[in-house]
Protein backbone atom coordinates (compact mmCIF):
# COMPACT_ATOMS: atom_id res chain seq x y z
CA UNK A 1 0.00 0.00 0.00
CA UNK A 2 1.62 3.46 -1.38
CA UNK A 3 1.48 6.14 1.70
CA UNK A 4 -0.70 8.99 1.50
CA UNK A 5 1.79 11.26 4.12
CA UNK A 6 5.42 11.14 4.00
CA UNK A 7 6.94 12.49 7.82
CA UNK A 8 10.31 13.49 7.72
CA UNK A 9 12.81 13.14 10.50
CA UNK A 10 14.58 16.75 10.23
CA UNK A 11 18.25 16.70 12.92
CA UNK A 12 20.61 14.42 10.58
CA UNK A 13 17.67 13.23 8.07
CA UNK A 14 17.44 16.35 6.30
CA UNK A 15 19.51 19.44 7.46
CA UNK A 16 23.67 18.56 8.49
CA UNK A 17 23.52 19.39 11.89
CA UNK A 18 26.83 18.31 12.66
CA UNK A 19 28.69 20.71 9.76
CA UNK A 20 26.30 23.98 10.33
CA UNK A 21 26.99 23.60 14.05
CA UNK A 22 30.89 23.43 13.98
CA UNK A 23 30.81 26.46 11.20
CA UNK A 24 29.02 28.16 13.69
CA UNK A 25 30.85 27.26 16.77
CA UNK A 26 34.36 28.04 14.68
CA UNK A 27 32.70 31.54 13.73
CA UNK A 28 32.54 32.09 17.43
CA UNK A 29 34.76 30.55 19.20
CA UNK A 30 37.63 30.94 16.45
CA UNK A 31 40.46 27.87 17.31
CA UNK A 32 40.08 28.38 21.54
CA UNK A 33 37.93 24.76 20.80
CA UNK A 34 37.38 21.56 18.57
CA UNK A 35 34.58 22.76 16.75
CA UNK A 36 33.96 19.11 15.48
CA UNK A 37 34.38 17.94 19.15
CA UNK A 38 32.38 20.81 20.75
CA UNK A 39 29.26 19.96 18.04
CA UNK A 40 29.10 16.56 19.38
CA UNK A 41 29.04 17.11 22.78
CA UNK A 42 25.74 19.62 22.07
CA UNK A 43 24.32 16.82 20.20
CA UNK A 44 25.37 14.37 22.89
CA UNK A 45 23.39 16.39 25.38
CA UNK A 46 20.15 16.42 23.39
CA UNK A 47 18.66 13.21 24.24
CA UNK A 48 19.15 12.89 27.88
CA UNK A 49 17.53 16.52 28.16
CA UNK A 50 14.34 14.59 26.22
CA UNK A 51 14.23 11.97 28.30
CA UNK A 52 14.61 14.29 31.91
CA UNK A 53 11.09 16.39 30.15
CA UNK A 54 9.60 12.89 29.59
CA UNK A 55 10.47 11.31 32.74
CA UNK A 56 8.54 14.64 34.32
CA UNK A 57 11.85 15.69 36.26
CA UNK A 58 11.57 18.60 34.40
CA UNK A 59 8.18 20.31 32.83
CA UNK A 60 7.46 20.77 29.14
CA UNK A 61 10.51 22.37 27.91
CA UNK A 62 10.93 23.46 23.98
CA UNK A 63 14.17 22.01 22.01
CA UNK A 64 15.59 25.82 22.05
CA UNK A 65 15.51 25.65 25.59
CA UNK A 66 17.16 22.42 25.85
CA UNK A 67 20.07 23.34 23.49
CA UNK A 68 20.31 26.52 25.69
CA UNK A 69 20.90 24.87 29.05
CA UNK A 70 23.01 21.99 27.43
CA UNK A 71 24.86 24.91 25.77
CA UNK A 72 26.11 26.08 29.04
CA UNK A 73 27.22 22.56 30.25
CA UNK A 74 29.35 22.08 27.14
CA UNK A 75 30.79 26.14 27.38
CA UNK A 76 31.60 25.27 31.07
CA UNK A 77 32.77 21.49 29.40
CA UNK A 78 35.30 23.26 26.99
CA UNK A 79 36.47 25.92 29.69
CA UNK A 80 34.81 28.40 27.61
CA UNK A 81 33.38 31.24 30.65
CA UNK A 82 33.45 34.32 29.01
CA UNK A 83 30.78 34.67 26.38
CA UNK A 84 28.16 37.33 26.53
CA UNK A 85 24.53 36.60 26.81
CA UNK A 86 23.56 37.86 23.45
CA UNK A 87 26.81 35.62 21.48
CA UNK A 88 25.30 32.85 23.50
CA UNK A 89 21.56 33.68 22.13
CA UNK A 90 22.97 33.69 18.85
CA UNK A 91 24.70 30.61 18.94
CA UNK A 92 21.79 28.84 20.28
CA UNK A 93 19.74 29.92 17.09
CA UNK A 94 22.53 27.87 15.02
CA UNK A 95 20.11 25.09 15.26
CA UNK A 96 17.79 27.12 13.14
CA UNK A 97 20.52 27.67 10.05
CA UNK A 98 21.52 24.29 9.59
CA UNK A 99 21.61 23.45 5.72
CA UNK A 100 19.85 20.76 4.00
CA UNK A 101 22.20 18.18 2.67
CA UNK A 102 22.54 18.84 -1.36
CA UNK A 103 19.57 16.38 -2.47
CA UNK A 104 16.74 17.37 -0.14
CA UNK A 105 15.40 20.81 -2.03
CA UNK A 106 14.93 18.65 -5.16
CA UNK A 107 14.01 15.54 -3.63
CA UNK A 108 11.22 16.82 -1.67
CA UNK A 109 9.89 19.36 -3.97
CA UNK A 110 9.40 15.91 -6.00
CA UNK A 111 7.57 14.05 -3.50
CA UNK A 112 5.77 16.90 -2.38
CA UNK A 113 4.19 16.33 -5.80
CA UNK A 114 2.77 13.20 -5.13
CA UNK A 115 2.22 13.15 -1.18
CA UNK A 116 1.74 15.22 1.59
CA UNK A 117 5.42 16.28 2.75
CA UNK A 118 4.87 17.33 7.11
CA UNK A 119 8.07 17.32 9.18
CA UNK A 120 7.96 15.07 12.40
CA UNK A 121 10.40 16.41 14.05
CA UNK A 122 11.36 16.83 18.01
CA UNK A 123 12.74 20.30 16.95
CA UNK A 124 10.05 23.04 17.88
CA UNK A 125 7.63 24.81 15.50
CA UNK A 126 9.47 27.99 15.42
CA UNK A 127 12.88 26.36 15.04
CA UNK A 128 11.19 24.24 12.34
CA UNK A 129 9.61 27.15 10.54
CA UNK A 130 12.58 29.65 10.44
CA UNK A 131 14.84 26.56 9.27
CA UNK A 132 12.66 25.79 6.49
CA UNK A 133 12.75 29.53 5.28
CA UNK A 134 16.65 29.22 5.36
CA UNK A 135 17.07 26.17 3.93
CA UNK A 136 13.96 26.41 1.32
CA UNK A 137 12.47 23.40 2.34
CA UNK A 138 8.79 23.07 1.00
CA UNK A 139 7.23 21.69 3.67
CA UNK A 140 2.70 20.87 3.70
CA UNK A 141 2.80 21.49 7.09
CA UNK A 142 5.43 21.36 10.25
CA UNK A 143 4.28 19.05 12.91
CA UNK A 144 6.67 18.82 15.96
CA UNK A 145 6.55 16.94 19.50
CA UNK A 146 5.68 20.89 20.40
CA UNK A 147 2.35 19.77 19.08
CA UNK A 148 1.65 16.38 20.68
CA UNK A 149 3.41 18.04 23.97
CA UNK A 150 5.74 14.27 23.62
CA UNK A 151 9.26 14.13 22.45
CA UNK A 152 9.78 11.04 19.89
CA UNK A 153 10.37 8.13 20.33
CA UNK A 154 6.72 8.22 22.31
CA UNK A 155 4.27 6.65 20.22
CA UNK A 156 1.71 10.11 20.43
CA UNK A 157 4.08 11.81 18.01
CA UNK A 158 4.07 8.69 15.34
CA UNK A 159 0.24 8.17 16.10
CA UNK A 160 -0.57 11.91 16.34
CA UNK A 161 0.68 11.93 12.51
CA UNK A 162 -1.91 9.26 11.25
CA UNK A 163 -4.78 11.31 13.86
CA UNK A 164 -4.22 14.50 12.38
CA UNK A 165 -4.87 13.64 9.03
CA UNK A 166 -7.74 10.54 9.90
CA UNK A 167 -5.45 7.89 8.45
CA UNK A 168 -4.31 4.77 9.27
CA UNK A 169 -1.08 4.63 11.30
CA UNK A 170 -0.10 2.18 8.03
CA UNK A 171 -1.03 5.25 5.45
CA UNK A 172 2.07 7.12 7.31
CA UNK A 173 5.96 6.55 6.16
CA UNK A 174 8.51 7.92 8.92
CA UNK A 175 11.82 9.01 6.47
CA UNK A 176 14.54 8.76 8.92
CA UNK A 177 17.87 8.47 8.79
CA UNK A 178 17.84 6.96 12.61
CA UNK A 179 17.33 3.08 13.20
CA UNK A 180 15.63 3.43 16.55
CA UNK A 181 13.40 5.83 15.58
CA UNK A 182 12.05 4.21 12.54
CA UNK A 183 11.91 1.28 14.77
CA UNK A 184 9.63 3.37 16.77
CA UNK A 185 7.47 3.83 14.56
CA UNK A 186 6.91 0.35 12.93
CA UNK A 187 5.73 -0.74 16.35
CA UNK A 188 2.99 1.86 16.33
CA UNK A 189 2.02 0.43 12.69
CA UNK A 190 3.92 3.05 10.32
CA UNK A 191 5.92 2.51 7.39
CA UNK A 192 9.05 3.41 7.14
CA UNK A 193 12.18 4.17 5.33
CA UNK A 194 15.76 4.64 5.85
CA UNK A 195 18.26 7.19 4.52
CA UNK A 196 21.66 7.35 4.60
CA UNK A 197 23.12 9.76 5.96
CA UNK A 198 27.12 8.38 6.26
CA UNK A 199 28.93 11.70 7.63
CA UNK A 200 25.92 12.75 10.27
CA UNK A 201 28.97 12.91 12.60
CA UNK A 202 31.32 14.59 10.22
CA UNK A 203 33.46 13.16 7.47
CA UNK A 204 35.85 11.60 9.78
CA UNK A 205 33.32 9.60 11.72
CA UNK A 206 31.50 7.86 8.81
CA UNK A 207 28.62 5.84 10.60
CA UNK A 208 27.19 2.30 10.06
CA UNK A 209 24.73 2.99 7.00
CA UNK A 210 23.94 -1.01 6.41
CA UNK A 211 20.18 -1.62 5.39
CA UNK A 212 17.46 -3.19 7.83
CA UNK A 213 15.12 -5.27 6.39
CA UNK A 214 12.56 -4.34 8.79
CA UNK A 215 12.10 -0.87 7.15
CA UNK A 216 9.50 -0.57 4.25
CA UNK A 217 12.01 0.73 2.19
CA UNK A 218 16.10 2.13 2.32
CA UNK A 219 17.26 4.89 0.38
CA UNK A 220 20.66 6.61 -0.57
CA UNK A 221 18.79 10.31 -0.38
CA UNK A 222 15.68 11.91 -1.14
CA UNK A 223 15.95 11.67 -4.40
CA UNK A 224 16.76 7.44 -4.45
CA UNK A 225 13.60 7.91 -2.34
CA UNK A 226 11.83 9.77 -4.74
CA UNK A 227 12.74 7.30 -7.26
CA UNK A 228 11.28 4.36 -5.19
CA UNK A 229 8.00 6.30 -4.41
CA UNK A 230 7.60 6.80 -7.93
CA UNK A 231 7.53 10.55 -7.44
CA UNK B 1 7.00 48.47 14.15
CA UNK B 2 7.05 45.96 11.53
CA UNK B 3 5.20 42.61 12.68
CA UNK B 4 7.59 39.86 11.97
CA UNK B 5 4.92 36.94 11.46
CA UNK B 6 1.94 37.47 9.67
CA UNK B 7 -0.96 35.12 10.75
CA UNK B 8 -3.82 34.35 8.30
CA UNK B 9 -7.61 33.66 9.34
CA UNK B 10 -8.21 31.23 6.43
CA UNK B 11 -12.30 31.06 6.00
CA UNK B 12 -13.17 34.30 3.99
CA UNK B 13 -10.05 35.68 4.53
CA UNK B 14 -8.27 33.44 2.36
CA UNK B 15 -10.70 31.07 0.79
CA UNK B 16 -14.51 31.55 -0.32
CA UNK B 17 -16.18 29.16 1.35
CA UNK B 18 -19.64 30.52 0.29
CA UNK B 19 -18.56 29.77 -3.79
CA UNK B 20 -16.74 26.73 -2.84
CA UNK B 21 -19.34 25.40 -0.89
CA UNK B 22 -22.54 26.45 -3.26
CA UNK B 23 -20.65 24.46 -5.91
CA UNK B 24 -20.21 21.04 -4.66
CA UNK B 25 -23.44 21.42 -2.69
CA UNK B 26 -25.45 21.98 -6.28
CA UNK B 27 -23.02 19.20 -7.72
CA UNK B 28 -24.42 16.52 -4.66
CA UNK B 29 -27.89 17.66 -4.34
CA UNK B 30 -28.57 19.52 -7.58
CA UNK B 31 -31.95 22.12 -8.09
CA UNK B 32 -33.06 20.12 -5.12
CA UNK B 33 -31.99 22.98 -2.56
CA UNK B 34 -30.70 26.31 -2.94
CA UNK B 35 -27.42 25.46 -2.73
CA UNK B 36 -26.57 29.41 -1.29
CA UNK B 37 -28.71 28.71 1.56
CA UNK B 38 -27.37 25.60 2.48
CA UNK B 39 -24.23 26.29 1.90
CA UNK B 40 -24.72 29.63 4.50
CA UNK B 41 -27.31 27.71 6.91
CA UNK B 42 -23.79 25.06 7.23
CA UNK B 43 -21.66 28.14 8.02
CA UNK B 44 -24.21 29.55 10.15
CA UNK B 45 -23.77 26.16 12.77
CA UNK B 46 -20.17 27.49 12.85
CA UNK B 47 -20.28 29.41 15.70
CA UNK B 48 -22.62 28.00 17.69
CA UNK B 49 -21.08 24.35 17.34
CA UNK B 50 -17.56 25.91 18.66
CA UNK B 51 -19.03 27.75 21.52
CA UNK B 52 -20.47 24.19 22.88
CA UNK B 53 -16.81 22.93 22.46
CA UNK B 54 -15.28 25.96 24.21
CA UNK B 55 -17.72 26.12 27.32
CA UNK B 56 -17.23 22.20 28.08
CA UNK B 57 -20.39 21.20 27.21
CA UNK B 58 -18.45 18.79 24.00
CA UNK B 59 -15.47 17.77 25.07
CA UNK B 60 -12.47 19.32 22.10
CA UNK B 61 -13.51 18.36 18.38
CA UNK B 62 -11.80 19.39 15.35
CA UNK B 63 -14.05 20.83 12.71
CA UNK B 64 -13.63 17.87 10.35
CA UNK B 65 -16.12 16.77 13.35
CA UNK B 66 -17.84 19.50 13.78
CA UNK B 67 -18.81 20.26 10.34
CA UNK B 68 -20.14 16.66 10.06
CA UNK B 69 -22.37 17.09 13.15
CA UNK B 70 -23.78 20.44 11.33
CA UNK B 71 -24.39 19.31 7.77
CA UNK B 72 -27.03 16.40 9.39
CA UNK B 73 -28.71 18.82 10.45
CA UNK B 74 -28.62 21.20 7.37
CA UNK B 75 -29.81 18.37 5.59
CA UNK B 76 -32.67 17.45 7.71
CA UNK B 77 -33.87 21.50 7.93
CA UNK B 78 -33.71 21.42 3.71
CA UNK B 79 -35.43 18.09 3.84
CA UNK B 80 -32.80 15.61 2.06
CA UNK B 81 -33.05 11.94 4.10
CA UNK B 82 -31.47 9.78 1.54
CA UNK B 83 -27.73 11.02 1.18
CA UNK B 84 -25.50 7.89 1.65
CA UNK B 85 -22.79 7.92 4.49
CA UNK B 86 -20.27 8.09 1.44
CA UNK B 87 -21.65 11.19 -0.28
CA UNK B 88 -21.92 12.84 2.91
CA UNK B 89 -18.45 12.55 4.00
CA UNK B 90 -17.46 13.43 0.49
CA UNK B 91 -19.19 16.23 0.98
CA UNK B 92 -17.95 17.01 4.37
CA UNK B 93 -14.75 17.67 2.82
CA UNK B 94 -16.16 20.46 0.66
CA UNK B 95 -13.99 22.35 3.25
CA UNK B 96 -10.90 21.38 2.51
CA UNK B 97 -11.34 21.92 -1.22
CA UNK B 98 -11.72 25.56 -1.18
CA UNK B 99 -10.50 27.72 -3.69
CA UNK B 100 -8.69 31.12 -2.67
CA UNK B 101 -9.64 34.41 -3.89
CA UNK B 102 -8.23 35.65 -7.09
CA UNK B 103 -5.21 37.92 -5.07
CA UNK B 104 -4.13 35.47 -2.41
CA UNK B 105 -1.16 32.89 -4.43
CA UNK B 106 0.89 36.10 -5.76
CA UNK B 107 -0.28 38.04 -2.47
CA UNK B 108 1.27 35.55 0.22
CA UNK B 109 4.33 34.80 -2.16
CA UNK B 110 5.05 37.98 -2.03
CA UNK B 111 4.82 38.46 1.82
CA UNK B 112 6.72 35.56 2.31
CA UNK B 113 9.76 36.72 1.04
CA UNK B 114 9.64 39.36 4.11
CA UNK B 115 7.65 37.58 7.02
CA UNK B 116 6.66 34.19 8.16
CA UNK B 117 3.31 33.74 6.87
CA UNK B 118 0.99 31.74 8.57
CA UNK B 119 -2.24 29.99 9.33
CA UNK B 120 -4.26 30.67 12.62
CA UNK B 121 -7.58 29.06 11.45
CA UNK B 122 -10.10 27.39 13.49
CA UNK B 123 -9.98 24.66 10.79
CA UNK B 124 -7.72 21.16 12.19
CA UNK B 125 -4.09 20.84 10.87
CA UNK B 126 -5.57 18.18 8.30
CA UNK B 127 -8.21 20.41 6.29
CA UNK B 128 -5.48 23.37 6.00
CA UNK B 129 -2.74 20.96 4.70
CA UNK B 130 -5.11 19.23 1.93
CA UNK B 131 -6.49 23.17 1.43
CA UNK B 132 -3.01 24.61 0.84
CA UNK B 133 -2.28 21.73 -1.42
CA UNK B 134 -5.26 22.19 -3.12
CA UNK B 135 -4.85 25.82 -3.55
CA UNK B 136 -1.43 26.31 -3.87
CA UNK B 137 -0.96 28.22 -0.90
CA UNK B 138 2.56 28.78 0.31
CA UNK B 139 2.48 28.88 3.96
CA UNK B 140 5.69 28.51 6.02
CA UNK B 141 3.75 26.65 8.74
CA UNK B 142 0.09 25.56 9.41
CA UNK B 143 -1.21 26.60 13.25
CA UNK B 144 -4.98 25.58 14.08
CA UNK B 145 -6.69 25.89 16.94
CA UNK B 146 -5.98 21.92 16.95
CA UNK B 147 -2.66 22.85 18.23
CA UNK B 148 -3.57 24.95 20.88
CA UNK B 149 -6.73 23.22 22.09
CA UNK B 150 -8.72 25.99 21.76
CA UNK B 151 -11.04 27.98 19.51
CA UNK B 152 -10.48 31.88 18.26
CA UNK B 153 -11.57 34.40 19.95
CA UNK B 154 -9.67 32.60 22.85
CA UNK B 155 -6.60 34.52 23.92
CA UNK B 156 -4.62 31.07 24.00
CA UNK B 157 -4.97 31.40 20.26
CA UNK B 158 -3.27 34.63 19.48
CA UNK B 159 -1.12 34.51 22.15
CA UNK B 160 0.17 30.80 21.24
CA UNK B 161 1.42 32.14 17.67
CA UNK B 162 3.67 34.65 19.61
CA UNK B 163 4.48 32.17 21.87
CA UNK B 164 5.88 29.22 19.19
CA UNK B 165 7.81 32.03 17.69
CA UNK B 166 9.26 33.36 21.14
CA UNK B 167 7.57 36.97 20.32
CA UNK B 168 5.99 39.87 22.07
CA UNK B 169 2.48 39.73 20.74
CA UNK B 170 2.95 43.27 19.23
CA UNK B 171 5.53 41.67 16.78
CA UNK B 172 2.84 39.36 15.05
CA UNK B 173 -0.21 40.62 13.07
CA UNK B 174 -3.54 38.75 12.61
CA UNK B 175 -4.73 39.35 8.92
CA UNK B 176 -8.46 38.64 8.50
CA UNK B 177 -12.16 39.49 7.09
CA UNK B 178 -13.69 39.79 10.34
CA UNK B 179 -13.84 42.53 12.76
CA UNK B 180 -14.40 40.55 16.06
CA UNK B 181 -11.21 38.14 15.28
CA UNK B 182 -9.58 41.20 15.26
CA UNK B 183 -10.69 42.85 17.99
CA UNK B 184 -9.69 39.81 19.80
CA UNK B 185 -6.77 39.62 18.38
CA UNK B 186 -5.86 43.31 19.56
CA UNK B 187 -7.14 42.78 23.00
CA UNK B 188 -3.85 40.07 23.24
CA UNK B 189 -1.50 43.10 21.93
CA UNK B 190 -1.56 41.57 18.12
CA UNK B 191 -0.97 44.08 15.38
CA UNK B 192 -3.76 43.71 13.02
CA UNK B 193 -4.91 44.15 9.15
CA UNK B 194 -8.79 44.00 8.20
CA UNK B 195 -9.10 42.63 4.55
CA UNK B 196 -11.92 43.82 2.59
CA UNK B 197 -13.92 40.29 1.28
CA UNK B 198 -17.33 42.44 0.20
CA UNK B 199 -19.01 38.79 -1.32
CA UNK B 200 -17.69 36.70 1.14
CA UNK B 201 -21.52 35.70 1.60
CA UNK B 202 -22.34 35.54 -1.71
CA UNK B 203 -22.47 38.08 -4.85
CA UNK B 204 -26.06 38.62 -3.98
CA UNK B 205 -25.30 39.93 0.02
CA UNK B 206 -22.93 42.34 -0.05
CA UNK B 207 -21.30 42.71 3.40
CA UNK B 208 -20.02 45.86 5.11
CA UNK B 209 -16.22 46.44 4.47
CA UNK B 210 -16.10 49.68 6.53
CA UNK B 211 -12.62 50.58 7.65
CA UNK B 212 -12.09 50.29 11.55
CA UNK B 213 -9.87 53.00 12.97
CA UNK B 214 -8.90 50.62 15.71
CA UNK B 215 -6.57 48.46 13.35
CA UNK B 216 -2.99 48.60 12.00
CA UNK B 217 -4.26 48.43 8.52
CA UNK B 218 -6.92 48.25 6.35
CA UNK B 219 -6.72 46.25 2.88
CA UNK B 220 -8.56 45.85 -0.30
CA UNK B 221 -6.94 42.65 -0.56
CA UNK B 222 -3.39 40.59 -0.09
CA UNK B 223 -1.71 42.31 -2.69
CA UNK B 224 -2.79 46.00 -1.48
CA UNK B 225 -1.87 44.38 1.96
CA UNK B 226 1.78 43.42 0.43
CA UNK B 227 2.04 47.24 -1.14
CA UNK B 228 1.48 48.63 2.49
CA UNK B 229 3.96 46.14 4.07
CA UNK B 230 6.42 46.87 1.14
CA UNK B 231 6.94 43.57 0.40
Amino acid sequence: MAPQVLAFDVFGTVVDWHGGILREVAQVLGLRVDAGAFALAWRAGYQPAMRRVMSGELGWTLIDDLHRIILEEVLEQFGVRDLGTAEKLHLNKAWHRLDPWPDVVQGLTRLKRCYIISTLSNGNIGLLTHMAKHGGLPWDCILSAEGFKAYKPDPATYLGVARVFDLEPAAVMLVAAHQDDLAAARACGLQTAYIERPSEFGADRIKDVSPDPANTLHARDLLDLADQLAA
